[in-house]
């Protein structure tokens, strides 16, 4: 038997603006994969042009076969180019502005650009959906991991009754890190931006924005909403001590950055939760064994279960690999909904409140070394309505004459603990804000 | 701005034959999400007709709706069918008939019958192939993990270099309840069997023949080759003690099923190790952590490095959403090479001689508690070749008057651990068949 199905000979061109790591990557990737690519593709996805910012930079791939553009925009304008892939990254500027004519122009776009996505990704989607091309950004999230086509694909039967996962390498290598040698935060955070694991302005990764950026992306889809990155409540890494890492080990946690995000039905109709912060971990969770620069996403759906995708969450070769898959299914014509299902279809749902939600939780206050402190912090725990599970009390005070008071909460309304921490705002007894970790539930 | 994306009012119509637990599943999924699914499809997705054989009894879910085929054959037969989704089972007989005649009147198939891939794959994806329709298998492995599309799509870009996981989620079941309970493996089967985690007749599964079944398709999909059942080299759990187990519990590892296959260079060409075997995971890998009935795929890419796909093996549930996802795939128009490339262009590889790899080796004797039986073995393994790491003789026999010499060689060529245990053939001091278990690799 001969197969009919239809063979191609025509190429997928494609144009590469931004010549980092990750383009670098996707030129020695495509190269290197050609055969498989061309086999899997249906046909053959070659580069025709790239720009950058220094044409004469050595990147350790052969440039010199493609056309350069000085002016990346005039990437779109090529009719030659039937793809434009954005690695330039940044929200707005030149990524978007080439991002909109390409697709204007009726060129496909894949991105690994996660803050462009989580901002402008409607708009885009919009545009692409008028013009009938593909949007794709499975690099936007999660690194080599296939999530987005996960969620979009894997779980499209499926009603997911919550999304959450480890979503920033550098802040898992961090804190694993500090949870393996015991060292605190700025002495990792200092070693990581030496080993190239975290960025010289590590802000947008410390603080949990990068994170965010892709939670929002991950649950437009999973839940068919609007992309909403203003709607994430965001607590980033930064108050987190060795102490508290040492503490969360003794009570048989480990801490991890989470993103999550589900749906909650209210009086008022569904509201859309989003948040990351620091949570305590139980060591059974899949989540407690991820570690350094790794990601992973997990998906509850009411008929799928519980799915987990782990695996490389940054880096040249997991990116281009993700960045290219897209090119693949570009190239086999499937050019589906960017978010699933159309833009027009996703729901605009308000932020939840989430106080009334209950969890346990664990709480850490730096308090000066004299009588009457723990009667003062728990008279407002009392008063807050938050049952206490264990409390510990550190031995020795530091160096700075500070004691360290951590406790597990039974399981109790959020709106409770804050409440407490107000009646305990201006004590002369902490000397600084308390640090409060969510555990997450198995 | 109004979407131009093309929105279709034609329902995909779709028969289901064979009402079990997946087929009753499939129907519950289709109605409870409905709407979430004709979003996701850009249009309605309607059971048309049903076969099963026997028709009055109770699924708890309502078919009077559809049209009701005595004849499950008829299903491929009508003009309002566009899929057929067979959920009989079985490699051959009704199930394979039922696949052909739909493919050949031109109708999609999808389909959870891994038994029928393994076997008849090749066939049924040429005859996809030449009629344009689609022929997808997702609820086939690993039950509701999307790990088909997985490294159909996910990993596209990339050359393999291994993929490997647990398949079976009886045998992980059994497995995590030995060493959770301490029990022995007769008991531990007989237990699932009551809890409906065990078929009554579980040679299947217990002799890694479903597990295997599962790897020859991912194997197919991951490495471009045509399926090779007959090539995958099978062991199962049966011989799995639970000393066994908590002799590898004390040396920091947990004992899986696992199937692994790969691709190897040698100086006659390529070859495909295909095997299912017991392994020795150590406690940090990934794969350690999945206990019950849970499934786990690790692919390793050339650019992805490590992924890994994990979630429920089976159940109506998980399956009832593999089958759906393809569906929505189908009711999208994405028609691809049901193995990813053409079958005409897989590539047929010989199965690969392991012997000169080298591996990590836990070998377990039952002996008779007498003088001399310690270097008889380890004179065995000298002549062999085999270079001991650790060794341990329980202290006392059992009822039996055996006693268990367990031992852990460093890395060495497995045919050296074979020809070790052919000089100890036929040994009066063993009193059964040595277990040899590799160590999976970190």
């Amino acid at each position: 038997m001969t197969t009919t199905a239809p063979l191609r000979t025509a190429p997928l061109r494609i144009a590469i603006a931004g010549l980092g790591t990750v383009g670098a990557g996707v030129i020695r990737l495509l190269a290197t994969n050609a055969g498989i690519i061309s086999a899997r593709a249906g046909r053959r996805i070659e580069v025709v042009a790239v720009s950058a910012r220094d044409r004469s930079k050595n990147r350790g791939v052969d440039i010199s076969g493609f056309a350069w553009e000085d002016d990346m925009s005039a990437l779109a304008r090529r009719d030659d180019v039937d793809v434009v892939v954005e690695l330039v990254g940044g929200s707005d500027g030149p990524a978007l502005a080439l991002s909109r004519a390409a697709l204007s122009a009726g060129k496909a776009l894949v991105t690994a650009n996660k803050a462009m996505i989580a901002h402008h990704g409607l708009e885009l989607a919009e545009l692409a959906e008028a013009n009938n091309v593909a949007l794709k950004f499975e690099a936007a999230v999660a690194g080599g991991i296939p999530v987005i086509k996960g969620l979009r694909e894997g779980t499209s039967a499926n009603a997911l009754t919550k999304v959450y996962g480890i979503l920033n390498g550098t802040c898992n290598y961090i804190l694993s890190t500090m949870e393996r040698t015991g060292a605190d935060f700025a002495d990792v955070l200092a070693e990581a931006q030496a080993r190239g694991f975290a960025e010289a302005d590590p802000a947008f990764d410390i603080e949990g924005v990068d994170a965010a950026h892709k939670l929002a992306i991950l649950s437009a889809i999973g839940f068919g909403t609007r992309v909403d990155f203003a709607g994430v409540r965001v607590c980033g890494i930064t108050q987190v001590r060795a102490a508290d890492i040492a503490q969360a080990d003794a009570l048989g946690f480990v801490i991890r950055l989470i993103g999550e995000a589900d749906v909650e039905d209210t009086e008022d109709g569904p509201r859309l939760l989003q948040r990351v912060r620091p949570c305590l971990v139980a060591r059974g969770h899949p989540l407690s064994a991820v570690d350094g620069p790794t990601n992973a996403v997990v998906a509850e759906g009411n008929f799928s279960g519980r799915l987990l995708f782990q695996g490389a969450g940054a880096g040249d070769g997991p990116t281009a690999s993700a960045v290219a898959a897209d090119l693949i299914d570009i190239a086999r014509d499937e050019v589906g909904a960017p978010f699933s299902i159309p833009v027009a279809q996703l729901a605009a749902l308000p932020p939840a409140e989430p106080g009334h939600r209950t969890e346990r939780t664990y709480i850490r206050f730096m308090v000066k070394d004299r009588p009457g402190v723990l009667a003062e912090i728990t008279a407002a725990m009392r008063d807050g309505n938050v049952s206490i599970e264990s409390l510990i009390q550190q031995g020795r005070g530091n160096a700075a004459g500070e004691v360290m008071v951590a406790m597990v909460t039974h399981e109790g309304q959020e709106a409770n603990v804050s409440a407490a921490l107000t009646l305990l705002e201006g004590s002369e007894s902490l000397t600084g804000e308390p640090l409060v970790l969510p555990i997450l539930p198995l």
